[in-house]
């Protein structure tokens, strides 16, 4: 059996501002290092061990998977960042209140938006650019549903993190809301309308024991205590 | 030209104990993170951008390379780790205080161990063992001269970085007081007898520029603002 966790990042002042973030790269608040340290610990209660790290281009992301190999002392593993898992792309409603939102579009909108697996935010009119993806010649997505998320998902998944678990290796994976409910559903063959039944709450992090097909034989979903 | 900067970690809990440390893994001092945010700050005002970051297994300098790219708003760098940018191996030095050395051996053969080139210092009786190292199948030195640190440095240089300052990507490299005088003692040509007079103190980066056959065209060390 090999081990694969995964783990949502801590809190960022765009949760705490009820903020829609997607790829805008925000800071963890003073709580959400809080929760990156009390995952760690958790994990050294628990003598979890891995050989791999990944996570996003997002600090929120970055900054707790650092905060977590630091209380369990292995900051030495590899981090391996890549796009691929970065949060689904919010499009025209990055930066927007989602309290704000919904008094225009309604809830059931923004639910669908937020939850559903094939509902497109609305685009923005043209890609935004930054260094980090220019410097790879990737474009921007102008916006991104959760279905489309998996696609850009999966893969990285099938490239660089199945082979490391075929091989035996415990893989550790600091990533977002929906980029981790996208490989969820992958993972755990949920149906497309039942996704939005789905939450990965910060910092509560999910085990699965998997077998030699990556088959989930057990799943955990560990309880922090504040 | 392309750029390759070295900085060393900032202050540790055994810099400031007077501590022989080697590859004992100990913890960043709160000075310390402090002068590892100043480098960022310093790199921040320059508008210096990195390919990759390269450091070693010690979490001194790991953090020291997070606080960095954190301050220049460049922490979806790849960080690469590698034992081969360890500190030095003090050997039965290990834990030692340099003051005590000094006064049972005298300050002569202290100052060899420390700043000589081929002075290898007093040997383990045995190999420590740790996971990070033995999951890769390396047997820990018992002890290392600095001559015996460039020689396990050097493939890491060949193999990793010079082929991507070659490709124009600009490097920087986050390691320790001896792995980056053995570096220095490469990159400058430095005679054995004379590289007891190079120290790289905490904190103060070096930026070189390379021409197309990664000779030195211009060093600067960068002076911090305390």
């Amino acid at each position: 059996m090999v081990q694969l966790v995964l783990v949502r990042h801590g809190q960022s002042q765009a949760n705490l501002d009820h903020i829609f973030t997607g790829w805008t790269d925000v800071k963890l608040t003073e709580l959400g290092r809080q929760q990156g340290i009390a995952v760690g610990k958790m994990f050294a209660d628990r003598q979890l061990q891995f050989t791999d790290v990944h996570t996003s281009y997002m600090q929120r992301a970055i900054i707790t998977a650092d905060l977590i190999l630091d209380q369990i002392d292995q900051l030495y593993l590899p981090i391996h960042k890549t796009w691929r898992l970065n949060e689904r792309h919010y499009g025209a409603l990055s930066g927007l209140n989602k309290l704000a939102v919904a008094k225009q579009v309604g809830q059931a909108q923004v639910q669908a938006w937020r939850r559903g697996y094939t509902a497109v935010p609305p685009q923005l009119a043209q890609p935004r650019h930054e260094r980090r993806y220019d410097r790879l010649g990737i474009t921007e997505p102008t916006a991104e549903s959760l279905a489309m998320t998996l696609t850009r998902l999966l893969p990285y998944w099938q490239d660089e993190i199945a082979p490391r678990l075929l091989a035996g290796k415990n893989q550790l994976i600091v990533a977002h809301g929906s980029s981790l409910r996208a490989l969820i559903k992958y993972l755990e063959q949920i149906d497309d309308d039942q996704i939005d039944q789905v939450e990965v709450p910060n910092g509560r992090p999910i085990i699965y024991e998997l077998d030699d097909q990556l088959q989930i034989k057990h799943k955990e979903i560990m309880e922090v205590n504040d």
